[in-house]
């Protein structure tokens, strides 16, 4: 039985963050980003409905589209655009997690209950497309083509990302930097781009635009680096996932970079074993763990990870103080102080 | 030792339509898009040029893009925005062709030499991804929104169409009207904007735009029911396949359509045992080729390709006279009567 890490101490002192106030002041918008999301994902070809709402109505947080309808309404747009620009971050989200979880047959064993694990490779790769597709359609219909270079800049370094992720798998010699580049592309890219374009919508000066860049993308990784942490950590079950899924996979994510870095030559060995040549006996998964305490990789990764969220709660600064950017800063603190 | 069957009686008493003379009209053009489309592959994750490249100069006949290249001449357009439209239909082409060789585990046995092969399912994903990306980036730099519309929209049936084959794939009782859907999505739709947008480019009436989707379209279905044909056919070493491919992995084409049609109950017992069931013994393929001999499937195929074929010819008919139109009329007639 893998005992998990506790939480890494939070501050108790003030009530924790929470995303709540910015669901609730975009509700009615995120209500008709979902119907849009339906109605724009049906197709007569039965599969692609059905194979996209088990990723799309999967209890998603909507955190992406959610970025674009807060900016954009931060930036004082008062139009019904930013639903369908919210629907569009979300489809080129979900296209990007079918297609993650695409595997080779060597992995097949890993069995999660993915759309590939249902369906198999190939439907969950062309849904993926269809929804991409669909998103581009969806932005041509909008007619901004800034948005469109946005977006399609986003799609294009996540890809690049993905790639280069695949080529530093399971290595555990990862720099802190390398690792960096790939969350950037990866995850940070569409925070990024959903945001900035809330600011396009209002036709806003560049200084605008750059600004919300910087909060999307500061946000982007201190969620992708919680993320990383939380795999560690208790609280797993609300993820829907076990602890330990990315070690299990050999995953090298900054808590394993840091407790490299920080480890003798008998961990480094460890390490060396358990995920780059992928010999993982039982118990592993404890002294994973173990170590990972010893090094405060976690404590350590999270402190990384407080450090974005504050750059990126700095960035709205420049934006008038009301309840929205406050919701919206309040929605960076949670990204780091999240169980979930 | 399988012994293909013969190539379907060809016209002898005039000599053959050749793709070449598109070729020469538009080679300097078509030189242009291959250095674009290098450049445009570039990444610095080295994977990417690597894999795509695998596919881009393949040796591919780059039919679609010469498509858009001669089409938007043919509608008198004098300036270079074609060469980059050409290239993004070559690397929407390349991406599909990378999704689609995507196998899942139980179909790894197949082993044939696809990038998915060479470096497995999920770079092969991924740099997909990259290209189809890349692709909408040179459209937004292009900046016409009608471009963007008609190949988004493009894509999305060709996903689409992907997808509805998947769940029609082994069916033995496909009709001749459902595969035909198949294959209009899958190979007629991306041959219809090819053409299409060469009138956009243009700035032409959408008359003349209609016209080349016509011609795309209907050149698109000769073409494949052409290379369904060939399969089973000799000459089959200059596809790069072997004769037989589509049998074993069980795909349902028109010649099988055909002879599903006009087989006998022992006959769909064979069909349905080898196909649906994919139960196949040595002396199968040798069995099929005979029974689609006898059935006329292969020479019926071949009849409804040129009817296709023909009514491409037509829909040029609206331009000028010149070696231009001449070159893409006598490309539609050599879609029919190739060997390869």
């Amino acid at each position: 039985m893998v005992t998990p890490l506790p939480s890494v101490e939070r501050a108790h002192d003030r009530p924790s963050p929470s995303i709540e106030p910015l669901y609730q002041l975009m509700a009615a918008d995120l209500e008709r980003v979902n119907a849009l999301i339906v109605s724009r994902m049906h197709s007569p070809v039965a599969l692609i409905p059905q194979l996209a709402g088990h990723i799309v109505s999967a209890g998603g947080k909507r955190l992406r589209p959610l970025l674009t309808l807060g900016c954009s309404r931060l930036c004082g747009y008062r139009g019904h655009r930013h639903v369908a620009i919210a629907a569009v971050v979300e489809f080129i989200h979900t296209a990007t997690l079918l297609h993650d979880d695409v595997v080779d047959a060597s992995e097949l064993r890993r069995g999660r209950d993915t759309a590939n694990a249902v369906w198999g490779n190939k439907p969950a790769v062309l849904v993926g497309d269809f929804l991409f597709s669909r998103s581009f359609q969806l932005m041509v219909e909008d007619g901004s083509l800034r948005i469109l270079e946005i977006l399609s800049r986003a799609a294009s370094v996540i890809a690049e990302g993905e790639v280069r992720q695949l080529m530093t798998a399971n290595d555990t010699t990862t720099t802190e930097q390398a690792h960096l580049t790939v969350i950037e592309a990866k995850t940070a890219a569409l925070f990024a781009a959903a945001a900035r374009v809330g600011a396009v919508l209002a036709e806003r000066p560049p200084d605008d635009e750059l600004a919300l860049e910087r909060f999307g993308h500061n946000l982007g990784i201190a969620y992708q680096l919680v993320d990383d942490m939380l795999d560690f950590s208790a609280h797993q079950t609300e993820l829907g996932k076990t602890v330990g899924d990315d070690f299990r996979d050999g995953k090298i994510t900054l808590p394993i970079v840091i407790a490299f870095a920080r480890g003798d030559s008998e961990e480094r060995t460890f390490w060396r074993r358990t995920l780059e040549e992928g010999d993982q006996q039982p118990g592993d998964l404890d002294r994973a763990l173990g170590i990972l305490k010893r090094r405060g990789a976690l404590a350590e990764t999270l402190a990384r990870a407080r450090a974005y969220a504050a750059a990126a709660i700095d960035a709205l600064d420049r934006f008038p103080d009301n309840p929205l950017r406050r919701a919206l800063q309040e929605a960076a603190a949670f990204a780091t102080e999240r169980g979930f």
